[in-house]
């Protein structure tokens, strides 16, 4: 018999097991239809009882977006890691660290310049250097195009380090609208990096690895022909933003917060909660879709949405719930002490604003406490 | 000696030890000026090597946006610790195990339904309860002229707890875009109260306690006649949306984040932080001021603005670092490797990300690294 959540102090975070394994079964069958690998992203949970279940084997691979995630997974025995940040020259020794202990460490840089520093610390090493390649323009990696590409292989190369391999991430998929945008993204993300491959290997370096992924592009792919693995992390819990652009649906997500009415201003339509920006992080990331849920979609303690009812406002510990701008209808009315769950914008910064995981059961009792991290 | 800052693994947590200091100096000559005590709220610094800095004594007053804070402090020393968040019957039993280990133990509600619900539990237990008053419509609490004030007052005072003050924050003082705007405000939120224990009084009973506070009012009020004490948090490190309401210069932010160049686009005018939005925070503060300053604005290792360029993109762990829309000339050129220091937006929020401040000393070295936590 697990706590009940009445019992909790609020705010609290929960996650519905039933529903993150039901996740992690859809990516699983989705991978092995394409035939790749799948190296799951960790820096959503940073937990390593959620990521073990994603996890191929106990060895791993896993993708970090730290060095720390590093550390914390290379301690319960995981072997192949991809730090998928590119690298700063003052992390090399911490990267070498973890590859003394054993670990396949593989970092990405997307420069000639980091190359070059990259080749005075490495060389010999063994440590994997994939070059970052930039597929929708998004934020860092190289042209698949571009004659730097090439260079910075040969860079490589020329000091002594293999050419790793080409990975990307199309994170334009979080803006895409409809599962055809979507696919034509995760075609256009295969494209380059599939590209960027061919040219290095024509250039006589192997480039074994080609590796790509963001949840929409995984989930939606037709197919990965010429990829290597496929990377992927916030699919475990999902969140509001993916609900928003139809990666799944308003109750796949599992991971909310439990929160308690602590007054209201009645004359405003509004409930105060103790949950602010500090219990669901200052994310706003339906602010840009259609719908925008505010600071988060309230729901009550079994999960259903309060049709209509979001965080309109937040402070540090103080979350203001009102029916959405435009609504029409009476507001619900709860008492004070009274419990209710807020579905996140973004389960990556929700979750990083807490010490661990309240594992919910299908009674809605929690039958676990997992631990999580947070820092670098 | 301190360690230079060149070798700390980034993203780092800054603090200028020399600037909080004068912040610190520069509020209590203001509350010598105004003749009240200073509660010095914790929850900008969750650290009590900076919270004891701001403190009358070891025993404090300090008021607290978590019982987690309380239970820090108490473990420490603290004696008189306000919870300035309305109270959650799920809470109250914490709150009773504060007390019981000699803490004097403060709580506010401002509903005569929380009253109801408080005096089931708090008759005779000696815990302070305040009523929160609503003096500039931005969040909570009741409004000094209205008449459910007196008949949350009855129902307490009937259930056997005293009321033992009011207690408001003009959060709106945010929102100020001038000096005599602040002072209007300040001036709005000291009648609020002082009207509200008047009427209170008139009624019969004593409401000692008058509490007003917010670090814009704080430091802007001409007078403070009828309060006993004020409240202020962020003040001790200020941060982009202070400087931009005019309540302090940039060179008074105390806190920084350390990061370094990992790439860039250059086509774009982006180089590559690794920085994100989890060594940031989401917090996008300055949005809706006059200086957009994007995620943060970027600053050279002895934190000198590299003027107009601010964080104007943020994913987890990379930073877009570019010039301000529509500023003219050449953007800096930074290599990668190279460091620098971004000032946040809203302190509260970027030091929440970290676990420990790295102290710096005016040679620009760390000389001490402090803990801080997180968390309810």
């Amino acid at each position: 018999m697990g706590r009940p959540l009445q019992t909790l102090e609020t705010p609290a975070l929960l996650l519905d097991e039933a529903r993150m394994d039901r996740n992690i079964e859809r990516m699983r069958r989705q991978v092995q239809r394409l035939g790749v690998r799948f190296r799951p992203h960790v820096k959503t949970s940073k937990c390593y009882e959620v990521a073990r279940r994603t996890m191929e084997g106990a060895e791993g691979p896993i993708t970090v977006s730290t060095l720390l995630e590093a550390d914390h997974f290379a301690e319960r025995g995981v072997k192949d890691i991809l730090y998928a940040v590119c690298i700063a020259p003052n992390k090399i020794d911490h990267v070498l660290a973890l590859q003394a202990r054993g670990v396949r460490m593989s970092i990405i840089l997307d420069s000639v310049e980091a190359a070059r520093l990259a080749t005075q610390r490495l060389a010999g090493r063994g440590v994997g250097v994939l070059i970052e390649i930039d597929s929708d323009g998004h934020r860092s990696g190289v042209r698949p195009d571009s004659p730097e590409l090439l260079e910075i292989g040969r860079t490589l190369e020329a000091g002594g380090v293999p050419v790793g391999g080409v990975m990307t991430h199309a994170g334009s998929s979080y803006d895409c609208r409809s599962s055809e945008a979507i696919r034509a993204m995760a075609e256009q993300e295969r494209a380059a990096v599939v590209q960027a491959a061919a040219r290095l290997r024509a250039a006589g370096m192997a480039c074994p690895v080609v590796s790509v992924g963001s949840t929409p592009t995984a989930l939606f792919a037709g197919q990965l022909d010429g990829v290597t693995e496929v990377r992927a992390g916030v699919y475990v819990f999902f969140d509001l933003v993916m609900a928003g652009i139809g990666v799944c649906a308003v109750d796949d997500i599992a991971l909310s917060v439990l929160a308690t009415v602590i007054g209201h201003q009645r004359e405003k339509g509004w409930t105060l909660l103790d949950a602010g920006w500090m219990a669901m992080s200052r994310d706003r990331g339906t602010a840009s879709q259609p719908l925008d849920q505010g600071y988060g979609l309230v729901c009550d303690l079994a999960g259903r949405p309060l049709q209509d009812h979001i965080l309109v406002g937040a402070n540090q510990e103080h979350g203001i719930m009102a029916r959405r701008p435009g609504a029409s209808g009476e507001p619900v009315e709860l008492q004070v002490g009274q419990q209710v769950r807020i579905l996140p914008n973004h389960a990556c910064s929700t979750a990083a604003q807490y010490g661990a995981y309240q594992v919910l059961d299908p009674d809605l009792r929690v039958r676990a406490t997992w631990q999580r991290f947070s820092g670098w």
